[in-house]
């Protein structure tokens, strides 16, 4: 454990001395505020997932590399808040964009170039929604990510020039039938559990859903529970509203309940006390509803909800500012990151 | 006339000392807050329109009370300002989603159980939504029942858990043909002005909307009246426009209009002098047009308008904050309801 | 030149005396308010480009004429502030829901009264829209004009009184093949670079086009030359993206970039350094991308973007308030206009 220490000391010591290694700090915090740690730790286990999950789609680890680092660096060039770029706020936007593009397109020039310009926007748009947004005391989450997203895949549709690789092909909505709802085994709802916590980088994989979990639990012990939790809530919600058997096992029901557990329930209202913790899983299954809302109004467009059923759950659960908590653990203000 | 009084004070006593009357007095306040009124009278009559037009669907009354106490009761649990319970403003949204769930959904547990959490999430909504327009000064109207309801609907194409029974089926928008517009007789507009205010409760049933006119009248008669003055003018609209006229007889272009005459008319701008009739029914044949506009926009998600050409009309004519009254009646705030 | 400011000073003279000309004043800078000028010899040049470009469609410029007169005094009517009805605010939105409609609908007695509807409505938006807005000092630009524009054209396909006879028929998205994006020559860059700024009012000619920028150069010479280079730099976005040369000819992807350019780079942000031209061109090229979204987005409602685009790119990069000016140029406010 203290050479644990140590090395957190050294790595301080260095940030402090050189921009190269600064600028890198400032990056992997970024990556950690994914799931809402600003930690240089967590970033690196994240990262680290991501390369495992994507070996053999190398454009989505790289490209998730150049959208943090785009991203950070254009906040860095349009001089925003010092504080907000220190605690990573303006790269973890760029990087989902990053780690978005080459999983829908072909790794040509125009999807390259979009990708950079997607990751430098998402800062202007992280600017622009969290000024919006602090009238209220609430935070963009990954609100920048998806908008700029969507647009990029939305114009692909419009252009010659894009070649579509991964997107939904643009259907009316039609209700299926019981047939995809098979059951699911025990062993089936571990796998679940750890490929939903993975689908948050858009990756289904296992190992990579573990190594973000050791990410979480370095960072914080209880957001890496509530994660867990937030995934199994998801799970038995999409088993109980007549889910596909598939769709659940790839965790693309789990991954935006996820990031609401973890938000409700450790970063915005915290401690958590029993109160706490139901709101949150309330949050959670409203948020796999909203994820079933969302597939559905996206549809005809052709274009997947991303995280948007996180941010939809967020903003609508903590807008009510709700005094959850003895009023002496009232923190006056929610902490910032998404 | 004395005996009302009499009734009204034995009333106001029972409330103030027993929890279970208390609880019952702001569910019907709640009631009547579908219609801007903050009267127990009001709901009760409201209640009974609902069961008398909802006999052959038992579904429909039973659904919109446990609602409304659901609603009511999750303020309750999530601390919400007294005042604003008191008033009512927490039971009707969860009263509405309740009325339309089952108008839509076959009686199933999986309806019973989103109509309850539904329900729920509509205080939460209506706690958030309103945090945000404070800014403005303006009410959340029905928004928390519209979007409550619009996710559910939609959220039912995407698992198969749900049994739709009275969606429209998604479909590319498409002009109809003069056919469909046969012209009107004046029994027709009697008619057709009374189911056009039985739908504020998606109900079609002409005592039902004099139940309901009774109910206005004994809480506001300018209400009563503006209900009616706003059901005619929606009827005139549609007609000019070329709606079909099945349609209007089963008051479907009207139950907005009618919110926001008596909305505009004689809860956010009074008295009614000249100019506030005329903003207020401009403001009713703005709601048909943008009716006209939200089917179109929804058709291809095989979802119903709703009351939201209400909500847009009420935000967007209120927005402005125009001076429409002599300095000496205004008031420096708008009251709460929607 | 002294015959100028002759001209210019028996100008000022009789609109100071008379009402007639002082009415006709506020309509010409609410025409002049389309590209952001408050200037009545800007509103002349653009009243003039759009008789000459609507000569066979005279429906289009009476129509202007009509919404900017209808626009203009239902302001004056609702009491709306001096000073920005004196700026000629609240023209613009009607003169452009004027000019929209005649060119999308049959002129029918339905049509002529929705047009006066809709620009007395475009009022009111803009009194709603700029108040919500004012929380973040960002103006409404165009949003009036096009929200209404949008609700009218939604609700056509509703209504059998409409006689549609110029929108896109409701689709599902489909990507276009490269076979239509065959380059462009020089002369075609000189074209479109004309047209792109002439379809600002809906109209593909390039003396109107001409006509504009001499109305833009006689108010102010930057914004002339920054709606120049918001043109060529959209020409650019579309073909690098594999846009149909068609629509480039015809202007179609340039008219909200030009917006967008004049608006980031002579009105928000000023004077002009090379900081300021980057971020505005930035913008432009994001215009380019939100219009194929848009264009995608509102393909299955048979509706266009009209200059939607525009509006989004002016709201995501004026809200982040970025600090592009040294100090002591820096004005503690955005001025008003759209």
């Amino acid at each position: 454990m203290s050479r644990i220490a140590d090395i957190k000391n050294a790595w301080g010591k260095t940030v402090a001395a050189h921009p190269v290694p600064r600028f890198a700090d400032l990056c992997l915090r970024g990556a950690g505020q994914v799931m809402f740690q600003s930690s240089a730790w967590a970033g690196l286990c994240f990262l680290a997932g991501i390369f495992w999950g994507a070996a053999h789609t190398p454009a989505v680890a790289w490209g998730a590399v150049l959208g943090l680092v785009t991203g950070t660096g254009t906040a860095v060039a349009l001089r925003a808040p010092r504080r907000d770029i220190a605690a990573g706020l303006h790269g973890y936007n760029g990087m989902l964009v990053g780690c978005a593009l080459p999983g829908f397109f072909r790794p040509t020039p125009v999807m390259w170039a979009l990708l950079v310009m997607g990751a430098a926007f998402s800062t202007v748009m992280m600017l622009g929604l969290s000024r919006i947004l602090k009238t209220w005391k609430v935070s963009a989450m990954t609100g920048p990510f998806v908008f700029t997203s969507w647009l990029i895949m939305l114009a692909a549709y419009n252009f010659a020039g894009f070649t579509i690789s991964g997107l939904p092909h643009p259907m009316m909505p039609a209700q299926p039938g019981m047939a995809s709802a098979t059951g699911i085994s025990l062993s089936g709802v571990w796998t679940a559990s750890l490929t939903g916590i993975s689908q948050v980088f858009l990756l289904n994989n296992e190992i990579s859903g573990l190594l973000f979990l050791a990410g979480l639990a370095g960072s914080s012990l209880p957001a890496a529970v509530f994660a867990w939790l937030g995934s199994l809530t998801a799970i038995g919600t999409a088993l109980f509203l007549g889910a596909g058997t598939q769709d659940i096992l790839r965790g693309l029901f789990q991954f935006s309940a996820v990031l609401t557990a973890v938000g409700l329930g450790t970063v915005f209202y915290r401690p958590a006390n029993g109160r706490v913790i139901l709101y949150a899983l309330f949050g959670a299954v409203f948020t796999v509803v909203a994820q079933g809302a969302l597939n559905v109004l996206l549809s005809p467009f052709g274009i997947p909800s991303l995280t948007f059923p996180f941010v939809l759950a967020a903003w609508l659960f903590l807008l009510p500012n709700i005094d959850l908590l003895p009023p002496s653990h009232q923190t006056d203000s929610q902490p910032p990151p998404g």
